[in-house]
């Protein structure tokens, strides 16, 4: 059975292992759960990602303040976008950040959004059972001011039909109602902006 | 001696191993096996490949569907490519399957096949002997509909002369008398196919 | 709590695996620390970092000369940089250097510096607090004569205000008031000098 | 103190490392060693790299021939190029080969030889002591004919001063006089040719 603590466990494998692949460079990216019901669990700030630990998960409130035992402990500087992200749509329990350099380059020549056509890789998204379909990932401006992307969240939020975007010249987000999901959704954002920067011809 | 215990272990093992390359983004490919004159044995869907175990593998008849304890369970949809390969080419023991980038991006800008010339690795081929010489490997459309594929390959079986063809924007299958020869005519196929995409003047 | 011998293995094991990312092919590349107030500790010459141990690091004094029990060991050839980055920035404890690809590629196209604007990652630079800004990193010409390399990076002192330099054709030292700290500049110089290779628009 | 079965396993350990770089896909790419002034032993024909171990060495007289216990075992195809670097350079104790994609795409745009100018990496090769030289590196036509091929060194002796060559569209050989020296001028090569394939300018 699942506890809280083996997540954490499984969780900290991955963002070891995503380190590994060059997608959270210096002390980059932020990842939270939500285990049942339960509070939300989210990275506390500035860890270096080659070396994360299920210790270095922090709770917090709907607002993104320590609670518990983590009162004055400092949470990711994006932890705003976490919550607005459980909130928006209720069944995640995992999201997952990523630095990855594709996202970052695609971001840089395209506007509102990324489309992908055609890609086998595409049925990765929930709700998408084939190649034949035109998959639509939204790119918002980066900024620091976190309650104002909160709002951009909201505002767009009929435009996030894939369990993802990407943050201009920053990264993508990624989640899903288990760890599984969420990791499956961003692998396959991931594979598709790397083929699409590739392509000779996309 | 190998049992089909080990041979699960070792494949299992290479499936995680080229997870690790890049090569099953998330839940991406499949596998299969077949013992001496046993059943097949066919990767189950959905599984992560870089946590894919030997427990991983169900058994199937030449029909796809599971057999003995895996009745109900779920093979990989793709699972009839695999039948068919058996049946076409009946020293097939083993068969790998990629989402690698390259030949995907090479199937964008190839139509029918692709051709590599005077590389030393063509050799990785079972029956090349020499750099000297054109090898062509077929390129197919990508499609859900796996009944109208299994035609396809029927009806270009003289064509799939190298043990391995591309299906366009989804990835490579290859196969072989053993999981040996599998491996070594996947990763030629890879190989080539980077080059191909990276080269300036081919 | 951390003493030299733990801080030896933590920038061993950092050695190895920035050589498993292939930045110190060859013997290249060379590292130091500074513990608390005591000598400066550099890595030997000619060491394979694939293969980097504690046991690889030699106590200097100022001019860059072996002390101690190293007084006939043979210090990296560019300890002369070590020492000068130790004066020229007081606070810093630690020293890490790559030849990481792409900073190289980067070092032949821009002339005296490079710059970088609006990638999140640029907060990673001590002081950096909002991608709403340029960050100038300065280039300097490669040079065997390690004398007069030193005078350049004094006479530059003022142009190098992000923790981080490139020397041209050869690689790139970032260091910090930590081993975190160091770690954190490097690789977010790396990751903006990735970018900005690869950028299809910058 | 070294011992033959110590080198065994010490370059049993590189070339998996190397496999897992991706230098030696599929079953390519072959390795010797002479043990002071022993026999030479070389790769045997046909091993996956990803599981080479120490046992995968046989030893081979003068002319490539199985000796001892290995009488009737198959040597790698390319033994011969082994036995003739040997005779033309008799300090030579470790030879390493690669089929990195570099080189091989490098190999297509360079006729006879590729240089290198400018880079600090240069002095990774035995007798360079600064970056501002030219360095010449042959490439040779591949070819099935190892008789032919040994003619082909023998006449170029003089044109091979840096320990190293290009084979096209195949790979690179290194070699030096203990396996520190081999893997640092393999390392060089691959190092250099990744940079001039990926320069914008070079």
């Amino acid at each position: 059975m699942i506890t809280i603590e083996l997540l954490k466990e499984e969780i900290a494998s991955i963002i070891r292992n995503y380190n590994s692949k060059g997608w959270s460079p210096a002390t980059s990216t932020n990842y939270s759960f939500k285990f049942e019901n339960s509070e939300i669990f989210v990275s506390k700030s500035g860890i270096d990602k080659s070396q994360f630990s299920a210790d270095d998960f922090m709770t917090i409130d709907e607002n993104g303040k320590g609670t518990g035992d983590f009162l004055t402990s400092k949470p990711s500087a994006e932890t705003l976008i976490h919550c607005v992200l459980y909130e928006l749509f209720p069944e995640t329990k995992v999201i997952l950040h990523s630095h990855s350099v594709y996202p970052v380059l695609i971001s840089q020549t395209h506007e509102n959004s990324v489309e992908f056509e055609g890609y086998e890789i595409q049925k990765g998204f929930d709700g998408q059972t084939t190649h034949e379909a035109t998959v639509e990932i939204p790119i918002f401006n980066n900024t620091q001011d976190m309650i104002e992307f909160s709002k951009i969240l909201k505002e767009n939020k009929d435009r996030i039909s894939n369990h993802t975007f990407i943050m201009r010249k920053h990264g993508t987000y990624a989640w899903g109602k288990n760890l599984f999901e969420a990791k499956r959704h961003l692998e396959t954002l991931e594979y598709l902006c790397q083929c699409k920067y590739m392509s000779k011809v996309d």
